[in-house]
């Protein structure tokens, strides 16, 4: 069953391409950027702005051909894909929790960016405390991995 | 410009229709159903059992057209869609972080299940402290919402 869907929006940041994007908002620091919501979309932005984080799902326009294994960035070991967050993926999409610093119109600025420019975005959702956090989770090879970077490189392209 | 993706796997659940369904894996006890990965991705489980939990992303294959405002299962107001977790929306991607139990094969098991049976699994993503929490959120409606239930009912579908 193919599944289609279309982007709601799209992502305008300072990255321009994979090498020196950070890997994660948590790797990203203060970066800025802005997320377009096409007008028809506009009115479910409503009440939006009383949440601190937002969870963008995007798609990753930019990343090549899937592989099962893959070195990911903050390890030397080849990993299963499923238990990366490597862009290239039979499904690739992308997701972030975002800071969301304000909302003008259409235009949502955040803080805390990961995100190539031109991203097409697939969905907003409110980032809630009760859902989303899992206090004492185990990260597996993360948590010995070899790696050390905040920023990517050109490997999933 | 039209996305195009194919599941990588089906859940199997004891909840088969809406109603009654946890509306999110915080409010689903001790829930449990299992997630079917389609052979040709096997290879890319391999590395997600050190996980506790993971992120599951998912079509909703029966959920309805969407609305711009809408009024949550956890509100007695209409609040704009993408400030709610609602599953109509215009593409309906679910997302729920679940606990990793097992993996046998081609199917894991996990707790804490919000998911119909038989839905599509777009994507697993290993869940990740440093990632994915962000202490301290904000959560804008929902902090002082009027509506009360652990269980959904069919308003989406």
């Amino acid at each position: 069953m193919t599944i289609e869907y279309n982007a709601i929006g799209v992502v305008h940041s300072p990255f321009k391409e994979a090498r020196g994007t950070p890997i994660q908002p948590s790797r990203a620091k203060d970066a800025m950027g802005t997320v377009e919501i096409f007008d028809e979309y506009v009115e479910g932005l409503d009440d939006l702005d009383g949440f601190s984080h937002i969870i963008l799902l995007y798609h990753f326009h930019r990343s090549g051909p899937y592989r099962l294994k893959v070195t990911p960035f903050l390890d030397t070991s080849l990993r299963g894909l499923f238990a990366t967050r490597a862009p290239s993926r039979p499904n690739p999409i992308g997701l972030s929790v975002v800071e969301l610093v304000g909302i003008d119109g259409n235009t949502l600025s955040v803080r805390g960016l990961d995100i190539l420019d031109e991203t097409p975005v697939l969905d907003i959702k409110p980032y809630i405390h009760e859902f989303d956090e899992r206090g004492g989770a185990r990260s597996g090879w993360l948590e010995s991995a070899g790696g050390q970077t905040d920023v990517a490189d050109d490997r999933f392209e």
